[in-house]
C-alpha cells in the first residue's frame, strides 16, 4: 500500500503527527504537495484534492490517501494507521486508550495553537498581541503542568516506557511531536515543568534516537519550526516569565 | 450490558452527545454522579473514580464505564457506542467516515466553547468579555458559515437524510445538538446561517422526533441548557449584530 499525505507545505502542522508513525512504521508514503509541480505536488493540489474528495471530504488538511480510502482528522488518521503499520496493540481495549490518549494530545495541540491565535483564526497573530499574552500566560503556567503531570501519571501507570506497554505505538510519537513544539514554542515553561516530567522527557528522547526517527529528523523530509506552524516562538509571550 | 456516564451534573456539556446515543441507542445506562447520593451519585463519585480509574485514566468528563472498559474522549465514547448500539454501520470505511465527522463537530464544540472562554478557561467569561465579544464576533461570522456550509455540503452528497447514508448514527445526534445548543447560543447567527442549511435544519428537525429522542427531550434526563455549559446565551456577544 502506497499512502499519499495532504498537507499545507511549508510546516510541520498538524500533518508532523502523520509522517511521524508514517517514518516510524517504514510506509510507503509521499508527501504529496511537498512534490514539484512537474510530479503533481503545489497547493493547487491540495485544494483540488479536497474539492473532489468522496464524501465526506476533509474539513482541514491533514488528509491521507490509502487505496480508495480517505482519512481526515489527525486522530483519526493515526487510529487508521496504527494497526497497519504496527504502531498500536490489537487488543480493542488498548486501541481505546490509544485514541484516547491521542485526542488529549490533540486537545493541548488545539490549545497551543490559540496561544497565537486567541480572537480569530481568520487575523494575524500581530492582530491581536494583547489577548494571545493572555491566552498565553493561561497556557504555559496552568495548561501545561496541568497536562503533562496528566500524561507523566498516565506514562509512569503504563509502565514508564511507552504510553501502550511493552512497544511503541502512535501515541509515543505524538508526544515526542508534543513535547518538541513546545520546547520550542515556550523554552521557559518547558524548563519550569522539566522536573514534574522526567518519564515523558525520557521518551522523548528515546523516540528521536530510534533509528528511523533519528534518520527522519536529519533528513530534509522534517521541516524546521517556523512561525507559520501550529507551535510558534515569540518570545515576547514568555517575555515577563521567569 | 450496563453502562455508567459519568460526567458534570447540571449541565448537557459535551455528556450530552453520549446521553443521545444512548437514549436512541436505547442503552440500559446510568447517569451516574447525578443520582442522589445515598445511590452513589455526587460530584465526590465523579472525581473519585478519575482517580482509581485503570490506565490511562480520563483527562476530563465525559467517561463511560462499560464493564472493566472505561472509555474517555467525547469522540472515542461515540466511536465505541456506535457498533455496539447500532448507530453506525459495520463497514469500515464509514466508521472512518463518521469519526472524521464527529471529530469535526467536536472542533466546532470546543470552538463555541472559547467564545466565553477565550484568554483562560481558569477565568469566568466577565472577567473575559472584551476578548470574548472579538472571539464570539469571528465565530458568528465566519465559523458557523463555514463549518455549517461544509456540514451541508456532507449531509447532501450522502443523499440528505443522514450523514452516513441510509439510516441514523451516531453523528446524526451530535449534529442535532450542535444545531440546538448554537440555536440557543447564538439566535442572530443561526438564523442568517438558516437559508443555506436546510438539510441540517430538517435533519435536526427529524432527530427531534424520533419517539425515543422526543421521550428523552421531554424527561427530566434532559437539562435544560444554562450558562453554566459549553453553549452559552450571553447576548451582548450578539448584541452589534444583525
Amino acid at each position: 500500500m502506497r499512502y499519499e499525505l495532504y498537507y499545507w507545505p511549508g510546516i510541520q502542522g498538524r500533518g508532523e503527527f502523520v509522517r511521524l508513525a508514517l517514518e516510524e512504521g517504514a510506509a510507503d508514503y509521499v508527501d504529496v504537495v511537498r512534490l514539484p509541480k512537474a510530479e503533481g505536488g503545489g497547493i493547487e493540489t491540495l485544494f483540488s484534492m479536497m474539492q473532489k474528495a468522496p464524501s465526506p471530504a476533509p474539513f482541514a488538511p491533514p488528509f491521507l490517501k490509502a487505496g480508495r480510502v480517505l482519512v481526515a482528522q489527525t486522530a483519526n488518521i493515526l487510529a487508521f494507521l496504527g494497526p497497519r503499520l504496527g504502531l498500536v496493540p490489537a487488543a480493542e481495549a488498548k486501541q481505546l486508550a490509544a485514541l484516547q490518549l491521542s485526542l488529549t494530545i490533540a486537545d493541548m495541540v488545539s490549545e497551543a495553537h490559540d496561544t497565537h491565535h486567541p480572537t480569530a483564526t481568520s487575523k494575524t497573530y500581530e492582530e491581536q498581541k494583547p489577548e494571545a499574552k493572555k491566552r498565553a500566560r493561561a497556557f504555559t503556567h496552568e495548561r501545561i503542568p496541568k497536562f503533562f503531570r496528566y500524561f507523566e501519571r498516565a506514562l509512569k501507570e503504563s509502565g514508564g516506557r511507552f504510553f501502550l506497554g511493552r512497544s511503541i505505538s502512535y501515541v509515543d510519537l505524538s508526544m515526542f511531536q508534543l513535547v518538541s513544539g513546545l520546547d520550542w514554542a515556550f523554552p521557559k515553561a518547558m524548563k519550569r515543568q522539566r522536573s514534574e516530567m522526567p518519564l515523558l522527557r525520557d521518551l522523548a528522547d528515546r523516540v528521536a534516537a530510534r533509528p528511523r526517527i533519528a534518520a527522519y529528523l536529519a533528513s530534509e523530509r522534517r521541516l524546521p519550526f517556523n512561525n507559520d506552524g501550529i507551535f510558534r516562538r515569540y518570545p515576547e509571550l514568555e517575555a515577563t516569565q521567569r
